[in-house]
């Protein structure tokens, strides 16, 4: 099973990924927990260039161009491979992620988006769960972590758009959730770590 | 005018762009002479993904991806705000690069090579010169600046493949031509820099 977390900055995914990687684990499986950008050596170095530096370093195409040479690389490198073996992948992010930062700033591009992703990648998770939280919240659970001096990650392009960005980024998730209901659950984010756990082993 | 240098490793690309560059700036123009990959400040730390490190480091697939991404950056950054100041662009390879290296390599991405072309660049060099030349010659050419060791280049992924690969590369450049002959021109490039760089002249 390839599993992917999806959500608005600080919904909980990175949380809730681990939760359910250990949880797993538990039952006996052997589980490989990811993230996106990144998840591979190679992935990781593209992934520096996208997260590193100005806002306005790349354009939105160029940027999307990384994104799935990133996407590329972590699937060939780590997601296909231990698949193949019988483990179960747990990735923090995946292409919807793409999809709904791409369609919240440039949505001109979502066709183009959809394109790519059908010539270059063509695979989706068998399970997406998106944490659905509202923005104000994440953004408190965010403040709080950075306010932390010892995790406070230099990571922050994308964190720093904003409420209407992030309600945006929500709307988006919902939207992508009501079109793919086979493969993409809703996940109530509030509430404790635990509460959510449970939401997201209950939808699996 | 946009013009791309293109042909086999060591054909003497890079010194006929140079050459034509001074001889274009001779006549008053002004001249961007660039590269690829590179280009940009954006597409050079790209090109430094691409260039360093092992010949498995990316798949093929990947490979095209970041290629593509560091030629939309070095588009975007450097040869469309030329252009669009009247500036003449000449530029040490261009998209045929990656049709031919991709279509010797991994004759069954040819289709995808395009259908990204076209999705996320979509524009085509005014005017392509291939400087055609032996391998055997090139490659003699190549060995005699590695030797030299002020000039030893790092970035020799790509001029390690052999004569074969470079024979594949050199029907590859001309079989292009043929199929685009309004804006591909074969150029001899035996002989002197300076004979062939009249060549080169002559056919703009
Ligand atoms: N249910 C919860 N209740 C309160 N705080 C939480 C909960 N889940 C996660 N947190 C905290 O909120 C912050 C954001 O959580 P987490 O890093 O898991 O979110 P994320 O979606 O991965 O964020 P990012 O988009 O920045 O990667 C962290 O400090 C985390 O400890
Ligand atoms: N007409 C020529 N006759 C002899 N030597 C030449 C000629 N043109 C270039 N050279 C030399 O051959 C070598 C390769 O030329 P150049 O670097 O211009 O080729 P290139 O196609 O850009 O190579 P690469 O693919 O490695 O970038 C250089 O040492 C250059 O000085
Ligand atoms: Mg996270
Ligand atoms: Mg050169």
């Amino acid at each position: 099973m390839f599993i992917s977390l999806e959500g608005i900055d600080g919904s909980g995914k990175s949380t809730q990924a681990r939760m359910l990687a250990d949880a797993l684990r538990a039952e006996g499986r052997e589980v490989v927990l990811t993230r996106e950008p990144g998840g591979s050596p190679g992935a990781e170095e593209i992934r520096h260039l996208l997260v590193d530096g100005r806002a306005d370093r790349w354009s939105a195409e160029t940027e999307l161009l990384l994104f799935t040479a990133a996407r590329r690389d972590h699937l060939e490198r780590t997601v296909r491979p231990a698949l193949d073996r019988g483990a179960w992948v747990v990735t923090d992010r995946f292409a919807d992620s793409t999809r709904v930062y791409q369609g919240a700033t440039r949505g001109d591009l979502r066709g183009r988006v959809d394109a790519l992703h059908r010539l270059m990648i063509g695979v989706e998770p068998d399970r997406t769960l998106v944490i659905d939280l509202d923005p104000a919240e994440a953004l408190a659970r965010t403040t709080r972590r950075h306010a932390a001096p010892a995790t406070a990650a230099p990571e922050d392009r994308f964190e720093t758009m904003g409420l209407p960005f992030q309600t945006r980024l929500r709307a988006g998730f919902a939207a992508l959730a009501s079109a793919h209901p086979d493969r993409i659950r809703l996940i109530d984010g509030r509430g404790s770590a635990e509460d959510v756990a449970a939401r997201v082993r209950a939808a699996l």
